[in-house]
C-alpha cells in the first residue's frame, strides 16, 4: 500500500495523558500479521463523551455502547479492525458481550465502563475468541507512550496513523489532550469506518463534556466526506480522566473553557482533516467555504452538496476549473441561493459576477492553483449570514481500483 | 467516441403523428460539424405539459419555458445541444428572447408558442446568432419521418440516440406516441442534461395532460441515476396535437386514460432505461427495488441511496457481490428499517435472515450474476408497504475519464 501523497510527514509527539495507558497486539484478522488490537485502560473515575453513526443498520458494538454511555463512566476501550461486526445478528451482539465479560474480568472493572468499536468488512460472523485470548497479552503490554502503535492498529484501509496532541490552560492549570482516528473514505465505506479516540487530564463534568464533543464533531469529523458513504460503526469518544489540577468544570458556559474548547476544536479538525488527506485515491486536499447562505446548516448542505459532487471532484482530480460544475451542485443542494448574486472563488480568484462569468476573467492563475495539493472553493450565496466549512478529496481512479476490487 | 455496450441494437422505428414535423440542422457548436440544432412544428391546438429540473440555479430557456407553459400550448420547440445557456445572466434572457422572437417571425405565430431548451456546457455566452440563421434552412427540412435525425441533434456526451414508440386506444381509437431523450449522466452533469421530447395525436386536456406526465415522470425519469448529480437544464416536453378521432377527454379519473397512461408510462420508462444505460462509463445496468417500506417516498429514498452509493456501484464495477455495502447504504438513508428483518436479493438469490447472512448462503449462483450486463437488487425493509424501483449503471474508470478530462 502506497503511503497517500497528502500524507503529513510524520506521526505526531503525542503527550502522555494521566490516567492513560495504551497497547497493541496481533488478533489475526489480517493474514500479513499485521497489529489489528487495541486496547486502552482509563483511571477509575474517568468520564466519557461519545457520538456514533447515524446509520440505521448500525453495528452491535454501536448498540451496545450507546447503552453504556448513559453511565457516562470509563474503564476501558477494546478496538478491533479486520472484521466490522455489523449485520451479524444476535451472533454479533452475543460477541460484544463476551468481549466485555472477558475484560471486565482482566481489568476487575464493571461491564458497563467498558466501551467497544470493530472496524472491517460487514457480514462476516467476528472470531471473538481472537480478542479474548488477546487480552492478557495486551494488559501486560499497557504503556503510556504508545500513541503511534494504537493509532496503526486501528486502520483498515488507512495508508497512515493520524494523530495530533494540544495544550490548553483551564482557570490558570494547564490540560492536555492526545487523540488519534482512522478512516479513510469517511463519510464512507465498509472498510474505512472512521473512528476516533480522544484522551485529556482536564476535570469536566460528564454532560459538559459530551456537549463539547458533539459540537466540535460538527465542525470538524462532520465537517468532511469522502464519498458521501456513512459507516455502520462511526465513532468517535473523549475521556476525560481528571488528573490535572483545574478545578471542575460543570457548566458549558463556563468562560475557563474557551481556552479548552479551542484546543479541542482544533485537535478534532486536525485529525478530520488527515481522515480526508487519506481518502481513498485522494491527489488533492479541498477545502469548500460557503458564506452568506440562510442558515448555519444551509451553508453546510450547499458546501456538502458541491464536496460530494462526483462532477466536481472528478474535474479537480482533472485539474480543470470546471466552475459550471460548482454552480450546478450549489444548485441541486435544494437550500436558498441568489443566483445572480452567486459569487465563485478558486483559490481566491473571484470568477462570477451579476450571475455569469466576470468578463475579465483570466483563467490562468486559476489553472495555476488547481496544479496545487490544496484547492480552495469560496461560496457566497448572497442571502443570508450562515457559513460552513467543510473538506473533502478528489475523486480518481485510485478511489475505483481501491473499491471495486476490495474484497477480491 | 465508443457507443455503449449497454446500448440498444437499434433506434426504433417511430410513428409519424398526425400535427408533428421535425428537423435537425448544424448550428456549428461543435468544430465537428455534427447537427447540433433542432425544430419540431408543432400543429395549431396542440397542448403540452412540461416537467423541469428543481435546481435553484437553472438556466435562461427553464426560466422562459416555466413561464409560457402556464399558456398550454405549443405551435414549436426549438432546441441546441453545445451550450447550456446556464449561468450566462441577462444575456442569457436575452438570447432566449431573440431566439424566440426570430422563430415566431418563421412560424408565424405567437411568441409563447414556443418553447426553448439548450444543453451543453455551463457559463458560457450563447452564439444565438447561430441558432436565428439556421432557423430558415430548418423550417424547410421539417419532416414528419426525421425522429432519428431529432434525437441525434439533441445529443452531447450520449453515444447513442434515443427513441421509443408506442400505440394505445382510447375509448376504441388508435393513439400513437412517439418521443425521444437525451442524457448520459442523469441525475447529472453539466454536458449532460436530461432532456426529453414526446408526442401523441391524442386530444386530451391540458391540465390532465400535466398530471399525467409528472405522474409518468416520477416512475421515470426521476426514478434514475448516474451520479446523483442535477442538471441546471432537466427538461420533459408532452406535446398532444389532438389529430386523433377520439373525443376530448378531460377527467384524470376518466377509465379510457388507462390504456394510454399505461403506454406513456412504459414509453418514457423506456426512454428512461436507455439513459442510463449510455450512463457515463457504464458497463452494467442496474434495477434496484425496495419493498415493505414505510411509504412509496422512503422506498424511493432508499433505493436511491442504494443506488447512488459510490461504494455499491464500484463494488458491481468490479462484479463483486459485496452485499455488505448495501447494508450499509441502507443504513444511511435515513429511513425507517428493520435491521434484523431485513431481506437482500441479488439475482434473485435470498442472502440475508434474521439480520444476518444466511447459514446456507451459495456464494456461486451470485458471483455469476453480477458477471451479467443486468444486475437486479431487491431489499425489503420489513416495516410497512411501500414500494419503488429505480436504475442506474455502475462507477467504472470510464466514468473518471469522461469527467476528468471533460473541458480540456
Amino acid at each position: 500500500m502506497t503511503i497517500s501523497p497528502l500524507a503529513p510527514k510524520h506521526f505526531p509527539p503525542c503527550s502522555e495523558i494521566s490516567g492513560v495507558t495504551l497497547a497493541a497486539g496481533v488478533g489475526g484478522f489480517y493474514s500479513n500479521g499485521r497489529s489489528d488490537l487495541m486496547l486502552v485502560e482509563l483511571a477509575p473515575d474517568t468520564v466519557i463523551a461519545g457520538v456514533f453513526t447515524q446509520s440505521l443498520t448500525a453495528a452491535a458494538p454501536i448498540d451496545w455502547c450507546r447503552e453504556v454511555l448513559k453511565g457516562g463512566c470509563a474503564r476501558a476501550l477494546i478496538v478491533n479492525a479486520g472484521n466490522a461486526n455489523a449485520f451479524t445478528g444476535r451472533a454479533g451482539d452475543r460477541a460484544v458481550q463476551h468481549t466485555v465479560q472477558a475484560l471486565a474480568k482482566v481489568l476487575e472493572c464493571p461491564e458497563n465502563h467498558i466501551f467497544v468499536s470493530s472496524t472491517g468488512v460487514i457480514g462476516e460472523p467476528l472470531a471473538v475468541e481472537r480478542i479474548i485470548g488477546a487480552l492478557p497479552g495486551l494488559k501486560k503490554d499497557l504503556s503510556p507512550t504508545s500513541w503511534q502503535a494504537a493509532a496503526e492498529a486501528i486502520m483498515t484501509t488507512d495508508t497512515f496513523p493520524k494523530g495530533a496532541t494540544r495544550k490548553a490552560e483551564i482557570g490558570g492549570v494547564t490540560v492536555k489532550l492526545s487523540g488519534f482516528a482512522k478512516g479513510s473514505g469517511m463519510i464512507a465505506p465498509d472498510m474505512a469506518t472512521m473512528l476516533g479516540y480522544l484522551f485529556t487530564d482536564a476535570k469536566i463534568a460528564q454532560p459538559v463534556l459530551q456537549r463539547m464533543l458533539k459540537d466540535a464533531a460538527d465542525k470538524s469529523f462532520n465537517s468532511i466526506t469522502v464519498d458521501s458513504d456513512t459507516s455502520t460503526s462511526d465513532t468517535v469518544f473523549l475521556c476525560a480522566t481528571g488528573r490535572a489540577e483545574n478545578s471542575e468544570v460543570t457548566d458549558l458556559r463556563d468562560p475557563r473553557l474557551d481556552n479548552f474548547r479551542e484546543a479541542l476544536e482544533s485537535m478534532m479538525i486536525d485529525l478530520a482533516q488527515q481522515i480526508v488527506r487519506d481518502g481513498e485515491g485522494a491527489k488533492k486536499f479541498i477545502e469548500v467555504t460557503v458564506t452568506s447562505a440562510a442558515s448555519k446548516s444551509a451553508a453546510k448542505t450547499i458546501a456538502l452538496a458541491v464536496a460530494n459532487s462526483p462532477l466536481v471532484k472528478t474535474a479537480i482530480a482533472g485539474e480543470d476549473a470546471n466552475w459550471g460544475r460548482i454552480v450546478m451542485a450549489v444548485g441541486k443542494a435544494g437550500e436558498k441561493v441568489d443566483r445572480d448574486a452567486l459569487d465563485i472563488q478558486i483559490g481566491g480568484v473571484l470568477l462570477t459576477m451579476d450571475g455569469l462569468r466576470r468578463p475579465d476573467y483570466d483563467e490562468k492563475p486559476v489553472t495555476e492553483h488547481m496544479k496545487g495539493e490544496k484547492i480552495e472553493i469560496a461560496i457566497d450565496v448572497g442571502v443570508g449570514r450562515g457559513k460552513a466549512t467543510v473538506w473533502t478529496c478528489d475523486l480518481t481512479h485510485g478511489y475505483i481500483d481501491i473499491n471495486a476490487d476490495y474484497r477480491t
